[in-house]
C-alpha cells in the first residue's frame, strides 16, 4: 500500500505524544498550539514551496513565488482564526541563483510581510551543490485574536458547511496572488459560533474529508450550491475543478444551522460566504448532484505522497 | 562584488524594521525574540539541511540526517541560553524516496525530540517533481530558562573569549551526532555574567567575527590555547581545521575577566570550557601564533553564498 498524506499524519501522531498542557493542539490541524510558562499560547506552522511542484518559473515571477510562500502560511493563521506574529524564512538556492534573483524573491516575501503585518524575524539561506529546484520554507507564529482559536475537530451533526469566496481554477493564476482570509476568519470567529474551520489547500473534497475525520462526522454537500470560480468555468469540467483542484486558500467552516442567518446578516466583507451542505452522522462525504441523485464524494485533491498535480 | 552571508543579513536588516516591543531581538542573532500580548517572549529560528551541502548519503544514514536537522536548531536554542519548546519539520523528498526512508529520517528527528524534550508539533512533507536533493527544514521555538537570554551583542572590551568542547574536524563525523550544548548554556547563563554567546556553526574565525561585529568590538585569540579536537589533529593543518572548518556546534562566549575563575570553579560538566582570548577595542580579529607573532585572522569559515565546503 502506498503512503498517503493522511495516513502519514496519522502515523506521526502515533509517534509523538506531547503533554496536552504543553501542546494543547498538536499535529493534524492547520497550526499547532504551544503553551509556555503556564501563560499564553502561540500557534506554529510550517509550509514549503518546491519549484516544479508548487510553482513554475516559466509562469510565475520570483516576486510572486516569495509572496506565495508567505501567503500559504498566512492562510494557515486564518484557518485557525489567529493573528500572525512573526515569520522565519529558509531558502535553498539552486546553483547559479544570483543576489538579484534572491532580492526578487524577498520583494514578494516582504510585500506579504507588510500587507499582513507579519514581520520576518529570521532566516536561513543555503545553496545547493547539485541540480536542485528552488525551495522556500516559511514557518510562522500567530496568536489568538479576541476569540478562541478554531480547530477542525468540533463540527457537529446538522451543522451547516460553508466556504468563503469561490472554488476551482486557482492554478490558472490565483494560487500566486491570493489574499489570505485573515480578516474574514476573525469576523467568523466573533461570538464563538463557528464549530470547525480549516483552509482549502488540497481541494474541497480532500479537505472536507479531513475536517470530517477530525470531527468524527460526515457531510453531504450540494453540487448546485458550490461557488464555482470564473477560472474554473473555463475548465472542461468546472465542478470537478471546484471540488478537487486545490490551492483555493478559501476558508471551509461549519456552524449550527440556527446561526447561519445571523452570520449572513452581519457579514460585511466583499468576499462572499456560501452554505454548501450539512454535517451528517455517516462517516463519509456525499454530494447531491440533483434532486434525486446523491453519490459518495471521493477525496481526489492533491496528495504529495501521490504527486498527481501540475502547477500551470 | 559577490554577495556574502553577512552582507546579505545586513541587507535584510535594512529592509525589515519590526517594532522593538514586538520583536526585541530581530534578524542577525541565533534566534529572534518575539513578544506577544505584552507578556512573555518566545524565541524563534529556522535551519535547513540540503543533501550534498550539509550531508551526503554516501557517508550519513537517514537517521543521522534527521537527528542533525533537529540538533542544529537545538544548538541555536543553546546559543541564546534558552530551552526548546517545540519544533516543526518540513521535508522535501526527492523523486522515488520511499515511506520506509522517510520513517528512517523521522527516527532521527524523534530521537533528538525525545532526548532534548522538544516535541515535534507540526510538519509539511512535499515531493519534488524534478531531480532534487533531500531538503530538511526545522523551525524551533524556545523560551528563557531561569536567566535572561544571551545575545551576540554585549561583549565588552577586556572580556575573556571562551569556547566549550574542542574545535575542528567535525566533518569527519561529529557533525552528524553532536550533542547540542543546552545544559552547558543554562549553566553559563546562571548569575547573568556571560556578556555574549553564540554557537560555532560556520567556523571559529567566521563566527567570532560575527559576535565582535554585533558587539562593536574586536578580539585577540591565542593559537596555543585553542582546544583542537582529536579529529582535527588527523588533518594536515589541525589549527586551520579548528579555526575555519565549522560545524563544531560548540558555544563561543565572553564574560568579564574577573568572572572566569569562579565559572571554572563551579563548572561541573564533562564538556570542558577553555579561555582562548580577549575582547579588544580594535575592530578586527587577530591571532597570536607565538610570544612575538600576532597576525590578523581572516574569516575563512563556511559561507553559503560562496559555497566552499564539502561534507565528508
Amino acid at each position: 500500500m502506498t503512503l498517503d498524506e493522511d495516513r502519514w499524519v496519522h502515523w506521526l501522531e502515533g509517534q509523538i505524544k506531547p503533554s496536552p498542557s504543553d501542546v494543547p493542539i498538536g499535529i493534524g490541524d492547520d497550526m499547532a498550539e504551544v503553551s509556555h510558562q503556564g501563560a499564553s499560547s502561540v500557534f506554529f506552522a510550517t509550509d514549503t514551496l518546491v519549484e516544479h511542484t508548487h510553482f513554475d518559473l516559466a509562469t510565475a515571477s520570483l516576486e510572486q513565488v516569495g509572496y506565495k510562500a508567505m501567503a500559504v502560511n498566512l492562510s494557515d493563521c486564518a484557518a485557525m482564526a489567529t493573528l500572525p506574529l512573526a515569520a522565519v524564512v529558509a531558502v535553498a538556492l539552486p546553483i547559479g541563483f544570483t543576489e538579484s534573483q534572491l532580492k526578487d524573491v524577498y520583494a514578494g516575501i516582504l510585500r506579504a510581510s507588510r500587507t499582513y503585518r507579519c514581520p520576518v524575524v529570521g532566516g536561513d539561506t543555503t545553496r545547493s551543490r547539485s541540480a536542485a529546484p528552488l525551495v522556500l520554507n516559511v514557518s510562522m507564529l500567530s496568536r489568538c485574536g479576541e476569540s478562541r482559536a478554531i480547530t477542525r475537530a468540533r463540527a457537529q451533526v446538522d451543522d451547516v458547511v460553508c466556504v468563503t469566496g469561490s472554488l476551482g481554477g486557482s492554478l490558472v493564476a490565483k494560487h500566486l496572488c491570493f489574499r489570505p482570509r485573515l480578516q474574514e476568519a476573525l469576523s467568523l470567529a466573533e461570538g464563538d459560533r463557528i464549530t470547525a474551520m480549516m483552509d482549502i489547500s488540497d481541494g474541497l473534497s480532500t479537505d472536507l474529508a479531513r475536517l470530517c475525520r477530525r470531527s468524527k462526522v460526515g457531510a453531504l454537500i450540494d453540487a448546485r450550491r458550490i461557488p464555482i470560480s470564473d477560472q474554473a468555468r473555463t475548465r472542461e469540467d468546472p465542478l470537478r475543478s471546484a471540488l478537487h483542484e486545490g490551492e483555493d486558500f478559501e476558508l471551509l467552516f461549519t456552524l449550527p444551522p440556527g446561526d447561519y442567518l445571523s452570520l449572513e446578516k452581519r457579514w460585511n466583507h466583499t468576499t462572499p460566504i456560501t452554505q454548501i451542505g450539512t454535517i451528517t452522522e455517516s462517516s463519509g462525504i456525499a454530494i447531491r448532484l440533483s434532486a434525486d441523485q446523491v453519490t459518495p464524494l471521493a477525496a481526489e485533491g492533491y496528495d504529495h505522497f501521490k504527486q498527481d498535480r501540475s502547477p500551470q
